[in-house]
């Protein structure tokens, strides 16, 4: 690089650092707010998350990025430069531009709405009445769209919805999506079907056993250190807290998690400790040189809930995990000492229909998320209104799932998303199943005996497999390359599929 | 006043409500420092206190303040604003003066220098060796000299070293503090001299029942909760944690306080969530009128420790508090169920000639102020140099406390101030004291019964007299004026002294 270059790039990656430092902030207030926040302190709360944010849109929008970026790309040795350095200019102009399109009223307009809705999302869920929502919910998506709009010609995508995905899936074409979902419903159908044809009813009596607060800590505990997630040693850069919905942050040498513990329903904290390690694992081992750089974090939405996903079905809901696993939780948990290994793998996998997506199991989990993106997607093309959305919905479960749906707070308003302006969101969840079958698909053939390693519970060769492909990847790439680099092919259902069968054949016994 | 008058006022008022809510983020992030931030992040939360602090000074730099003010200052109708728009007015200005004339490179290897000095003294002091922290302080000692040189002048004050006491007491002339030291420090060497003259000897003994820390958890829940400072309901504004040395921090509707809980020393948690209480209740009962607004903060150091000191001495060594207090306790801690009122009150009150500050008693703490309000005095007037610290440190506590100094480590690396920066801080805590004797005589005065409410367990009154003559003062009067408002007189000993001298003769009996 030339000198000029050099420290033009150095300026950059110097304004670019500041705004992922105050990232990370912004992440420790959002923590403390869901867990030690006391309760009086809600406004002073909203007074600071709404200045951080002001700030961070100003180091985003700094004229000065602008400037830089337009000098290196003239620069007759920008095409020189290094892979990584590429990446991070990319990257750096992608969010340069996509937040100064963004005009500030519409930005602080998105903002307040967001909270109005998802305040009057609260009430009308509380006393099951979707038309107290409405007419919030609609100013929220009228706002919304008019983002989508602006958002989608400055990232060239076919429609508003898929400016909005690409927010969480970058790159990812909508028509992909599509296409994969449907490949993935037809094949989830007949799944469900034979399952349910079986004569094998699986009984989940065994998890009903009582198990106090404080063993289940422990069980947690063990769960972290086996998968290689600190969160207790004087070096530990990982912590666990309770809150009543369990959640990832964090950054490289600090990432939390949280947990529920309920006494009577001791698998609940289990998963959710899988599951929420995998999150953690991806952000403690992205590559320690690209900290605070654009390509130091984590590659999309889809691609970290592959990596919980991961942790809490191919190995947490595995034979060859708990043939290990179960004898050290016995020693945590006295009452759990009469549980068999049969019984346990046979409840932890149960598959049922059912209304309410986060208890969906392992199968029929997408179909949740399949619907709500078919529905997004509609209301965003003005195929369906907001007056319709809740028959949307009871169809769509009724046509997917089987089920009926009795009243809007279990149907149309059962999640957060859409009166938080979360919409683009929901897909992430069925991509990281979709992404975690290519990937258990590629470990088999890189390290085709990880299965017995597991039943050892020797976890060192899978956790340095993905580190290698995946965390040490930060975002190098669009998360397509990286799927494709990782296991061989772009985005594909079958290998999640045909693990899904194999698993399930075997258990249910078709 | 007039609409252009009124809209530069409100546009000052929204940039100073900017910095208040960014110090309140930041205390949250020094909170989760000190408490839950896993030993790992400690790099990554120094880069999230470097950027928020360059952020604030930023914000207290902006030259929009210094054009707003301009342009009040010189509207015909400045005179006629009122006292708290003054009041704010004036803040503003100091706060934007002393920042703006303190270069940015001085402000930052200040910062790095203390950072330095502060990890030079820890590793020192571990060694008990001075040697190897003198240079270090010499430096940080310098840069602290130069910036208080710059303040100096921006403040008018006599010596730069009068400079930084008014960061932590503003205008409070060092010739006050001085006088009144001297007269603090000439009442209390015969009060000593005539407590250690006594035949009674009171024993600490009760102080070792063994409480279980679950218990003393259950003490500092009655403590917070008699006093007025919810940390429990689902309408609390506070919170308790626990670290090693207690601490308070928050801003009206978010206040947390920390103890230590030691199973073999139960009295140290109760007299440290008394002290921090103290400091909560006056940031909880700021005037909400004037929150986010200069006026709306507390007014000094001094009448901060002023607060905590009155209910950890006043209140918690009182024996009209325990008369009611301690049958709630022994419910809360059934360990301490043969503990006798009488005993009890002597061990708390013991007086007793030592070397640390934090463990001194009520009588002695001030000397240990006084001594090092003289060393760092001369140290900015070049009259001992660094090297002659330890020997001055050592001579005055021969003098002033009859006690031999060992090695540094109990002495001049004692306490982490001054490697710390922290120049003009240590007179704080003695004035508070003297605060709090000025105080307890004019509530004596306009609540004559008030020992006798504490003693059926009623502190409204207590409460209420200082939230109307100190708290909800806020900063709208310097300390020195506000005291004279709350009390009839300015800052004067006289009332500590006859406090101590009443109290200890009928302890001692003398």
């Amino acid at each position: 690089m030339t000198s000029n270059l050099d420290s033009a790039y150095r300026e950059l990656l110097i304004k670019t650092k500041d705004a992922v430092v105050l990232s990370t902030a912004e992440g420790i207030i959002h923590w403390d707010m869901e867990i030690y926040m006391p309760p009086k302190a809600v406004e002073q709360r909203s007074q600071q998350l709404a200045l951080l944010s002001r700030i961070h849109h100003k180091l985003g929008t700094d004229p000065e990025i602008g400037k830089l970026l337009n000098s290196i790309q003239k620069s007759p040795d920008y095409e020189a430069m290094g892979q990584v350095e590429k990446r991070n200019l990319y990257l750096i102009n992608k969010s340069y531009l996509e937040q100064t399109a963004l005009p500030e009223k519409l930005v602080a307009d998105l903002a307040m709405q967001e909270a109005l809705t998802v305040n009057t999302w609260k009430k009308a869920k509380a006393k099951k009445d979707f038309n107290l929502f409405k007419a919030d919910l609609q100013k929220l998506l009228d706002l919304s769209k008019q983002a989508a709009e602006i958002l989608m010609k400055v990232k060239e995508t076919k429609t508003p919805y898929e400016a909005l995905l690409d927010n969480f899936e970058p790159k990812m074409p909508a028509e992909t999506i599509t296409k994969t979902f449907n490949q993935l419903l037809a094949g989830l159908k007949p799944l469900i079907a034979k399952i349910e044809d079986c004569q094998t009813k699986p009984s989940t009596q065994v998890l009903n056993l009582v198990v106090p607060v404080e063993n289940q800590r422990k069980i947690t505990q063990l769960i972290t250190e086996t998968l290689g997630y600190d969160t207790a040693s004087s070096e530990a850069g990982g912590r666990v807290d309770e809150t009543e919905h369990p959640f990832t942050t964090g950054y490289y040498d600090d990432v939390r998690i949280t947990t529920h513990y309920y006494p009577n329903n001791f698998a609940s904290s289990i998963f959710s400790v899988l599951h929420e390690s995998g999150h953690a694992l991806y952000e403690q081992n992205l590559n320690p040189e690209w900290q605070y750089q654009p390509v130091g974090s984590t590659c999309s939405y889809g691609i970290h809930e592959s990596q919980s996903r991961f942790y809490e079905n191919i190995i947490g809901r595995s034979k060859e995990f708990w043939t290990g696993f179960l004898p050290k939780i016995k020693q945590a948990a006295p009452s759990l000492n009469n549980l068999q290994l049969e019984p346990f793998i046979q409840a932890i996998n149960k598959v049922e229909r059912s209304k309410i997506r986060i208890e969906a199991d392992e199968v029929t989990y997408s179909l949740h998320i399949i619907i709500r993106f078919e529905i997004e997607r509609d209301l965003f093309a003005d195929k369906i209104t907001v007056n319709e959305l809740p028959e949307a919905w009871n169809q769509k479960y009724a046509d997917y799932l089987g089920v009926k749906i009795e009243n809007d707070s279990e149907g149309a308003m059962q999640d957060t998303h859409w009166a938080s302006g979360l919409y683009g969101y929901f897909p992430s969840y069925a991509l990281g199943n979709i992404y975690s079958g290519q990937i258990t698909a590629a470990l088999t053939k890189d390290l085709p005996d990880w299965h017995s390693q597991l039943a050892e519970g020797k976890l060192e060769g899978i956790n340095g497999w993905l580190k290698t492909n995946i965390h040490r990847q930060g975002d190098l790439y669009d998360p397509e390359e990286l799927i494709k680099r990782a296991t061989g092919r772009t985005l594909d259902s079958e290998p999640h599929l045909q693990y899904l069968n194999k698993k399930y054949g075997g258990l249910y016994g078709f």
